[in-house]
């Protein structure tokens, strides 16, 4: 709760919000920190896995041999120590300056680095229409987080016949994504028996995470980037925004979609 | 325009939609890169005068000497040239390895880094509380890519007794405030003059861009973070939120709101 003052309809009350926390997270790979994110605190272990995964650090969770959560006084810091051949990865990585990271790529280099190809996502998943419908709302339902404080975003799972499975939340959309993504992982549920479904518009970064996880339908309820929809087509990726109670906008490969109501698969 | 097809009540047709084009933009500094940002591709050269001058690059508008938007086939490269002076300073950062680059600091360190103490802004702006709660339909009037795309964000300068004066837009909301510092600057208007209207959340990187600027109000449509609120409290900034046609909340420093319409200040 955060005290404030509601200066509405003229006059002035003293009042408090439930607000979201926010933290500095330093995600460090042996010894050596990779990124520092502005997180909400919770379910930072998926956060971790699912970001390390989407980054391309790990391909599999095992690769991470241990992760501690450590609290200090300006942020948390999640220390990971990585598989012997994961951990050279990184460090090669790390050599070639791979990525933009200020430390000498030029521009056109670091533009192809940002943009190299996706991973192509399996065929054969089906949803039926009406199950891609319900999904946001059944998203909506379980984000306890969001029922207080009306300001963070959401990543959900969504399996056929069986509606939305798991939820993970953050003031951070790409954060909720990746935290869903580590979240399926540690529970080795296979993300290419789903589609992902998301409370926040749908730009580049939202495509990439999802390709990269295998899932390949992305339902959001806002709108895409052009280039996030261009990424989806070549990805094979089934990308559906603008999700309202009436419908949706299918953008990228719709064949996925199906008529029905998807309520009787066993 | 997009192609796509519209899944709504049970039918399916294709629809044109109009949505935002994102590209990846390099901001390469004396010819190394410092980062690939996603960003629309409008404004490019005040996005990187404000990104320069939030990320403590440049302290004034002039000590980028020369600055080069080219595009690539992959994305847009802006070349920057800084003044000597800067060039080592920049170089010097880039050694000792400031900043979460992937380059070595431990997670204390690193979140240390992300969490240094912002400047603290100036006393003296008044606001009138009907001027603040104007702001944002003002904001929204001045946002022809909102309204044709409804799917980016927009940040304004609003000057006490002359309402919303400038706007910056882009998909990214903190691209959209970089932006608009960057024309501020460009312009030689002194941010510390006036307020910043954003459409969105306030996340702690806002309050940390508009502290760096100068501008001591921060109003925004949605909600803050608790890190947010903090920050904003300790840098002496104004931080109103939720501001809706009857009202807003002011979460610190509310000296700065006065009655009245803010309607006839010369």
């Amino acid at each position: 709760m955060m005290r404030g003052t509601a200066m509405r309809d003229g006059a002035s009350a003293p009042v408090h919000r439930p607000i979201p926390e926010e933290v500095p997270v330093a995600l460090v790979y042996n010894g050596s920190t990779q990124a520092v994110m502005m997180a909400t605190p919770h379910d930072l272990a998926d956060f971790a896995l699912g970001f390390s995964l989407t980054e391309g650090i790990v391909t599999e969770a095992a690769q991470i041999r241990d992760l501690e959560v450590l609290p200090h006084s300006t942020g948390i810091e999640i220390r990971m120590w990585l598989s012997p051949g994961r951990a050279a990865a990184l460090a090669r990585r790390r050599r070639m300056m791979s990525g933009p990271v200020g430390c000498g790529l030029c521009g056109i280099d670091s533009l192809e680095e940002a943009t190299r190809p996706l991973p192509r996502v399996r065929d054969g998943l089906q949803l039926k229409r009406a199950e891609v419908t319900r999904a946001v709302a059944e998203l909506s339902s379980m984000q306890p987080l969001r029922d207080r404080t009306r300001a963070v975003h959401g990543a959900g799972f969504l399996q056929p016949g069986h509606g939305v499975t798991l939820v993970r939340e953050d003031v951070g959309r790409h954060n909720a994504l990746d935290k869903l993504i580590g979240a399926l992982a540690a529970g080795g549920t296979d993300a290419t028996a789903g589609a992902f479904v998301i409370t926040s518009r749908v730009s580049v970064e939202m495509v990439q995470k999802c390709a990269i996880a295998g899932a390949s339908v992305l339902i959001a309820v806002s709108a895409p980037t052009a280039l996030a929809v261009r990424q989806a087509g070549e990805a094979g990726l089934t990308l559906i925004a603008r999700t309202r109670d009436d419908g949706f906008d299918t953008f990228t490969h719709p064949e996925r979609i199906k008529d029905g109501d998807g309520l009787h698969v066993a």
